[in-house]
């Protein structure tokens, strides 16, 4: 019986877990410190208030309940003894024959860490929270003013990163301020918000053709979105965002910049890239440790590719399928195999009615692409639950220009606190 | 032009607000210091992760968007000047000339408020995504431990005060924990679970009939819950209970047991009852102000019925709506009328397929008084969105036996604060 140890339960490690289910002589132990897989890709709805946390995530445990040769535990892992073969968690330690790594990326402020406080990531259903109740709460502030400007200071949002989450984010707000909010408030015109997407490379999408991101800068402008690239942010604080020398103050500052590889890795010793990205072998493994694995966005992976590949849910998924196939082949006593990825293109939505799709040569952008990547998506989703739930919000939505979860969740559930 | 201000977006000032809504002569400002209405009869079912937060609350501007006549502000009302007819909120200063005071209750721990950090009450989503934390908390601890008699302190749930919501929520333990959670979790078996629901009283569901709550009673045993009645709580802390001398260890305890008026209403000046609820005339104005309401909760009504009124929706929703037709008429030229209660009874869920329903002389438990609970409560939910999407979740969960909302969310969004 060969113990595998999964670290994470993203898409990599809830794919290999999947594969590695109910599989003779295998017995799997998936560690996360959440409860629950998060589908990361409609993150921005929920912190654009179109969708509620539970219907992008599921817990874990019972994601994998029917798999009885699976255990999941919550906990956080803190260190790998390579030598002993153990994972050391906080409130256990686990022997592995196999380990895989699946931990992904945090956004990272480049030594800026401060700046975190004034410019929420978006990687957790907490950040996603933290984001609507301060693109929410803009909009009130703006509503109980009376100071015109203040007014324009809170009605003005700052995106910083021009990538897919920075452009869908843009959108979302537009969308927002063009359609849902219009007749809700009375001393503020929502439509006059202002929303400014910041890139500090030379254009948005730079993973896209720059065919399709000059029409997804097109589809943003009509969506009231101001871009700014070659624009690199130099500051940040309470009141709003230095580029170079021009300052500009937000009533909310939204962190779609930069990613790095999750702290784990560091503690293998192994070789990474600029981003902490741990740099793995054609088998997906470790050099010089073939009994461990790292997958999905924690792994840098530059093999029998034109370029790295990127930290795409389908690397990861792909990714995590391989790992199990190739352990359950060498425990069955046959060779390993070489990691080959099959491109599912990218995409990205701009706003309730647009997207743009890159899959090889085929570009599709406009209505037609954001048909597609509702299906892609409701396809992809965790369960049947969510599809049914998440499917019915869209259309709903669709149709009545409302959005579901507009609610303002604070942080603090104590009444007594303060009295005290 | 009469200016209406409204303290309060619960049940009786949003009443209140729509039957003034689009009304001639008649301008309304309905201050509140959340963005949202929240349809407290369900917050149970978000505690124990059956439904998300957004489908029992929807955004108070957005319910009242289609009343131009009316201006929402999120604001924190602190003080009443009488004296110039004026509502101070933090940020602004509003003059009536009708005021509604809707501000409702919280929880009270009896001078122990040191014990709610302990044992979170049920008010709020915060509140109830606290709850929903620990209780899901505690079986993931009870899973991760080795130690039986650490097992059972994690799998004993406590719930003190035996009313409507300490049921709701000790029914929905026991639901959880035979039914929903079997067969995710490998360490332990949940079933085992100890729910024990704790009653200062001789009997829980004192409001309701003895016969009732002796059905109710035999329900909750079927769930396994123990049920402690004559059983005053001692002490609370971060461990478990004390009940006079016996000490109850338990993984999570949920507070249900006092409620006690908004503390605005005591810069009134005006009488007052046990709990804090201002004593209104008739008419559901102050003794000598006849141009100041209080409706609902924090208003308590003793005319014309055998008892005061109770903390029910039925009764803040009547009042507030019987508020508004009363400023109506007189700003008419019409004389004030009396408030008189048409009694709706009471009624409470116990676990997944019973309740229990009084009204008069009319009694019904068991399936079909689930039924009506379930009809009821969708007829009554805010808004038509709302509405379907409850009644599909409802669905789904009764035929599944699954809850969709199963996540654990933390109280903490940053990754870099720790760091620093």
């Amino acid at each position: 019986m060969k113990h595998v140890v999964i670290v994470g339960g993203g898409f990599a490690g809830l794919n290999a877990a999947k594969a590695l289910g109910n599989r003779k002589n295998i017995r799997v132990t998936l560690v996360d410190r959440l409860n629950h897989h998060l589908f990361q890709p409609l993150l921005y709805q929920v912190a654009m208030a179109a969708l509620s946390p539970a219907e992008i995530a599921a817990p874990i445990r019972h994601i994998l309940a029917k798999y009885r040769n699976i255990t999941v535990l919550q906990d956080e892992v803190v260190d790998v003894d390579r030598k002993h073969r153990a994972v050391i968690a906080t409130e256990c330690t686990l022997h592995y024959d196999y380990l895989i790594l699946a931990c992904g990326v945090k956004h990272t402020y480049f030594g800026h860490e401060e700046w975190e406080e004034y410019a929420p990531g978006l990687k957790t259903i907490e950040q996603a929270t933290e984001i609507r109740r301060r693109v929410l709460n803009a909009f009130e502030a703006a509503e109980r003013s009376r100071d015109p400007a203040r007014q324009r200071r809170h009605l003005t949002f700052v995106i910083v990163g021009g990538g897919p989450t920075g452009v869908e984010l843009a959108g979302a707000i537009g969308e927002m301020s063009h359609h849902t909010l219009t007749k809700d408030f009375r001393n503020i015109n929502p439509r006059l918000a202002r929303i400014i997407l910041i890139e500090a490379g030379p254009r948005i999408l730079p993973s896209f053709s720059g065919k399709m991101a000059a029409k997804a800068a097109e589809d943003l402008k009509k969506l009231g979105v101001q871009i700014r690239t070659s624009s690199p942010v130099t500051g940040i604080d309470s009141e709003g965002v230095l580029i170079n020398q021009e300052r500009l103050e937000a009533g909310a500052i939204l962190w779609a910049a930069g990613v790095q590889a999750a702290p784990l890795g560091q503690k293998l010793g192994a070789e990474a890239d600029a981003m902490g990205r741990i740099v793995v072998e054609g088998d997906l493994s470790l050099k010089n440790h073939p009994e461990i694995f790292v997958a999905g966005d924690q792994a840098f992976f530059a093999h029998s590719h034109p370029s790295p590949l990127p930290c795409l849910a389908p690397v990861a998924l792909q990714q995590g399928r391989f790992i199990a196939r190739n352990i359950l082949a060498e425990t069955a006593g046959r060779r390993r195999r070489q990691f080959h990825y099959l491109d599912k293109g990218q995409l990205a939505a701009i706003g309730r009615s647009k997207a743009i799709i890159e899959l090889g040569r085929l570009r599709l952008e406009g209505f037609w692409a954001w048909v597609a990547w509702l299906v892609i998506h409701i396809y992809y989703l965790i369960s049947f639950e969510n599809k049914l739930f998440v499917t019915l919000h869209w259309a709903w939505s669709f149709f009545s220009f409302r959005r579901g979860a507009r609610l303002i969740i604070g942080k603090e559930w104590r009444f007594y606190r303060g009295s005290k």
